[in-house]
């Protein structure tokens, strides 16, 4: 193969609002703990927590108040996710420069969640977005269910491409896309890019893969090959998959750094600090994620005779 | 990317002999049972048993009295693994055609397992593939810690190309690359396939991944993208890492079938008959099985509104 693979990678670590949002509740000083341990790794970015109502998402409540605790590493770029204006109103107030706001490619998808059709979320974009650039920050929208909807089955990457379009019409500065419950695979990553490229190749990609069935490299793999340098992971495999008892959710952040350092592309992370901030998290959820890299140790890690 | 891949991939199923090998043992009727029902998924080849001293390898006792109960299905091919060349007496006798013998590019691997070099293996290897040959059989060699070794830690890709060579020498009718302990990566498969393919441009070549740090089907896709198509998996995941609790070993054959399957590669195998067969080898073995297919269901299956 001839393919010129990119020379480095930026990771957005998403354990801290992704991964425990898919967890039992934790202490604010535990969440504190763990983004604090996570911006002294080297990420490049970590995603800090989620402006919603604490009764839609009671993991998430407190994001004011762990944002305040939270040591700055001035090395990192910190973002949240909000669902809607007040919630955007909430981030910008705390200092947040970098939102982040969610639209499902499925219709299904979007309904069961916000009860809203993937138009009508669509529609209030432009708002949401002027809303964000005017307090100064970006606005980046994740498209959900983008390689596959749980209900509906396969999503057209002409959909995902026409979501985008949309998007960028309604002023996204970036967009990413979530393979919410681990239907990728190297041929849906394929048909994304190709789709999304023809109509909008210039805007910043970002990918979010869960390792569900086991593709979550693969799909990277393929997504490097199309020169996307940007991806989602979650330290230790946070996140699990609350339907799915046993299932793996997020594709864990030591394992994406692990395979990347091998092949010589650079992302700033310590795997070895990476690792400890894992054992951390364990201990913070009170169970065995599902990080590889985490039970067997990098292929570095020699067994003594 | 305008990579041509392969249209059709040959699987072996290897949860029977090296599956079973990392588990507690099983009864003689349970291994029957698993092979006869493998055999009639679609699966074209079975790794039945192995031909091994039950005080070395007790896993792996009774292979004459397993393979003479097993209902061969012609359209299956078995084979079986030797150590040395009573095994292959008896495999010969029992009436296997397909014969493995494993020799490891590291030296300490090597030693640690049979107590002899690399290079006294493959001075061996000679006599026992003629002994092979002359019994109506073909010999396949497999070359364990291809990808690197849990002692010695990086394999040189010109290492395992010089085992090849010797290999084909000694009249080897295919070759396979063992990821002994899952440290394979894209870039580590493809430095071997570069390096044996420059001299040795015929050989058959199968390939055997671990997923122990998450890479097994990222590496699946780069050795398709270099023309691969023949794969060692284990249903289920069979075959735990004994020494690193909680790590996957074998890549689950359910998880390749369903990459492959969706990237229009075909397989033969029919998926759901597998996914019985994954269910059952989690009876027989008494634990839950790694395969992240098993756990969350194919893409394909959709959740119910």
């Amino acid at each position: 193969m001839t393919t010129a693979l990119p020379s480095s990678v930026s990771i957005r670590e998403v354990g801290p609002r992704d991964g425990l949002q898919s967890e039992n509740p934790i202490a604010v000083a535990d969440k504190v703990r763990l983004i604090n341990a996570l911006s002294r790794t080297g990420l490049s970015r970590v995603e800090a927590v989620a402006f919603v109502h604490p009764r839609a998402i009671p993991q998430m409540a407190n994001a004011d108040e762990v944002w305040e605790a939270v040591d700055r590493n001035p090395d990192v770029r910190y973002s949240a996710l909000v669902p809607n204006l007040k919630g955007a109103d909430r981030a910008l107030k705390a200092g947040f420069t970098e939102l982040e706001v969610v639209v499902s490619a499925s219709d299904t998808h979007n309904r069961k969640n916000i009860n809203r059709s993937t138009d009508e979320s669509l529609d209030a974009l432009g708002e949401l977005i002027a809303t964000v650039h005017d307090g100064g920050a970006t606005a980046e929208v994740i498209v959900a269910t983008s390689f596959g909807c749980p209900y509906e089955g396969d999503i057209a990457a002409s959909r995902v491409a026409w979501v985008v379009d949309r998007a960028v019409a309604a002023g996204a500065d970036r967009v990413a896309f979530g393979d919410t419950t681990g239907m990728g695979t190297p041929r849906r990553v394929r048909e994304l890019l190709e789709a999304v490229r023809a109509s909008q190749p210039d805007i910043p990609i970002l990918l979010h893969f869960h390792n569900t069935r086991g593709t979550a490299l693969a799909n990277v793999l393929t997504a490097l090959e199309y020169g996307v340098t940007e991806f989602d992971a979650s330290v230790g495999g946070l996140g699990g998959c609350p339907y799915a008892p046993g299932a793996s959710g997020n594709l864990a952040t030591e394992e994406l750094v692990h395979m990347l350092h091998d092949m010589g592309i650079d992302t700033g992370v310590d795997l070895d600090a990476l690792l400890e901030v894992a054992v951390m998290a364990e201990g913070l959820v009170g169970r065995e994620l599902p990080s590889g890299v985490l039970r067997a140790g990098p292929r570095t890690r020699l067994t003594p005779l």
